[in-house]
């Protein structure tokens, strides 16, 4: 069957700030490698499986140039702009859409934008697998990964050891983030897999669990989808994305659904989701620093430095990460790293909107 | 007897990097003031006790054009230039005979510009103490600050208590930096001051000693004077410089000459040595931040942040120094502010000479 892929580009994490902004999140930029950008990578990844003129990729409207410039040649039809962000179900649904109108039926496979892969190979054939659990019935099949630490920030997806179909486990259930105790547990227990937010079914399939679980939804984009390619589609889509429920699939689909599958997966996956990750990710010296721009490092370890324009100095330094943008600095202890956040809420507190 | 100053001002102090800089050293920058630099604020000091006619001010050749540019009211011939740095005993002496051959004599004040005092007016109380010392006889008063705690970082002044001449002390010896087993024992006797290298005595005094104790760079020191405002001063000036030894007025005369006498001062006295000095001079919040520039700090305290345009975020930071400058960024922690120098050693040594 027909393989396509949707990759999912409109999120606007904050988490890398002062690097990633509202106007170039994440996705857009070059975080664990010198040259691509996590787009650009995840659609290099996903190339020997798929031709590019199957390739999809949801994103806000504010990115839709973006898109094009680090993917010259993705066909310009392929980028499917939200006019707002709904959370996922509806971003999958409106890529569902697109895709069924061009062809009929096929396999979906849905993939964030800013996620490090390691292994592609290994990721490839898994994939493959999953796309063979998927064409043999109406499956809804997630990559799962094999956790390697009672990881807090994720959540976890419960399989059936005993209830295979071909690579793929029964799931029985998804749960929410754990505690660290309950964390162990999972762990322990051997029945846990970390959830991706990667999945693999067929278009009918997803459009089907659509229908039946998010009836309001699924309407609309059946609205959306009467309209692609005319002159009232931006009107329509507008509309239409404006009246949706925000609705992640996880909660609106997955969890209700029947026929779920995962795939485990051991490819050397990282959600990349703080600076942290790139203190994991990127090669680091003696001292276990972790530069890029031009530094001096005096008396100074484990420490992550991102530069800009200016040189860096650091004296004396441990466990710290450091940024250096355009317009703003930041300096961090790592175990702190979470706090990022709260530098954008005073900011917004301040009207700031210039360092968002 | 007519007052008159010389203030040093040819330092180029290189633990305010990355604000410091071979073009723009400490005395030229606003570090203890919004507004008024370090030698702005010297003169300021000075100038009910002393007319600005009467104000020498010595320095670098490549300072030039700065200290007019600060000290616009300042009588351009005032400002005397080495064309290389010998240290104090030359520099001295250089504005000693530029005062004789104005006056004859005169009392000579000597400050260096790169120093706190928050008393002004018990400071001036004091200088004027001082200079009756210096009228009485050809002697060379010092000022010595009473020490508060056991600074290694100073050499200090051994007074006799019980031999006094006005509100002065005489000096037994000059010693050099203690370690801090014998600060202790020096802060406990009650018998020492810090030396703070301002001075007070006539001309006729001070060139006397000179001629006495540094013969060579005297006889120097007339060839020099003879062409004052002719046309070969500039040749002159070079070629005796280049000549003179290396010198400074505290090994090179204080040490060797008689009849020296201390006051003891308590004006609010700090050399400024170090980024340190910043977060003791200027206004902290309530957890003990001093901010200059944009910030945004979350859960940091003890912090000296001193931005220029970008924005600083700090997060989770305790004890640090950060210092954004037009081309670098300083991250230091407090306790290893002496390891300043060291990044200055890794850049000549990289030969990256713009950053110095």
């Amino acid at each position: 069957m027909k393989k396509t892929v949707l990759i999912m580009a409109g999120g606007r994490g904050e988490r890398f700030w002062p690097k990633s902004r509202k106007t170039m999140p994440k996705q857009f930029l070059a975080l664990t490698d010198d040259r691509r950008t996590m787009l650009q990578l995840t659609v290099d990844r996903i190339l020997p499986l798929v031709e590019m003129g199957d390739v999809f990729i949801v994103t806000n409207r504010d990115y839709r140039e973006l898109v094009r410039q680090q993917l010259p040649k993705l066909p310009p039809e392929n980028i499917l702009c939200e006019p707002i962000g709904r959370n996922t179900a509806p971003c999958i649904g409106l890529g569902a859409m697109h895709i069924a109108k061009k062809y009929g039926d096929a396999d979906m496979i849905v993939l964030p934008s800013d996620h490090l892969i390691k292994y592609t190979s290994i990721f490839l054939d898994t994939l493959e697998s999953a796309c063979i659990v998927a064409e043999e019935g109406p499956n809804l099949v997630t990559l799962g990964i094999t956790p390697d630490s009672p990881e807090t920030g994720y959540g976890y997806i419960k399989f059936q050891p005993d209830r295979m179909l071909g690579r793929a486990f029964a799931v029985e259930r998804f749960v929410e983030k754990p505690n660290l105790e309950t964390a162990k547990e999972y762990l322990a227990s051997e029945q846990y897999l970390w959830n991706s937010g990667m999945f693999i079914w067929r278009v009918s399939t997803i459009l089907d669990n659509l229908e039946q679980h998010l009836p309001k939804t699924y309407q609309g984009l059946c609205r959306i989808r009467e309209v692609i390619g005319s002159r009232e589609a931006e009107e329509v889509l507008e509309r239409e994305f404006n009246a949706f429920k925000s609705e992640s699939i996880d909660y609106g689909v997955m969890e209700k659904a029947e026929n779920i599958y995962t795939l485990s997966g051991s490819f050397g996956w990282d959600d990349v989701g703080s600076w942290l990750a790139v203190g994991r990710i990127k090669r680091s010296n003696e001292f276990g620093n972790v530069v890029d721009g031009r530094a001096v490092l005096v008396g100074t370890k484990n420490t992550i430095i991102q530069g800009a324009e200016k040189l860096i100095a650091a004296v004396g330094l441990e466990n710290m990460i450091i940024v250096d943008s355009e317009d703003a600095i930041l300096i961090c202890r790592q175990e702190h790293a979470g706090d990022i956040k709260k530098v954008l809420e005073r900011l917004r507190i301040c009207n700031q909107t210039e360092y968002l």
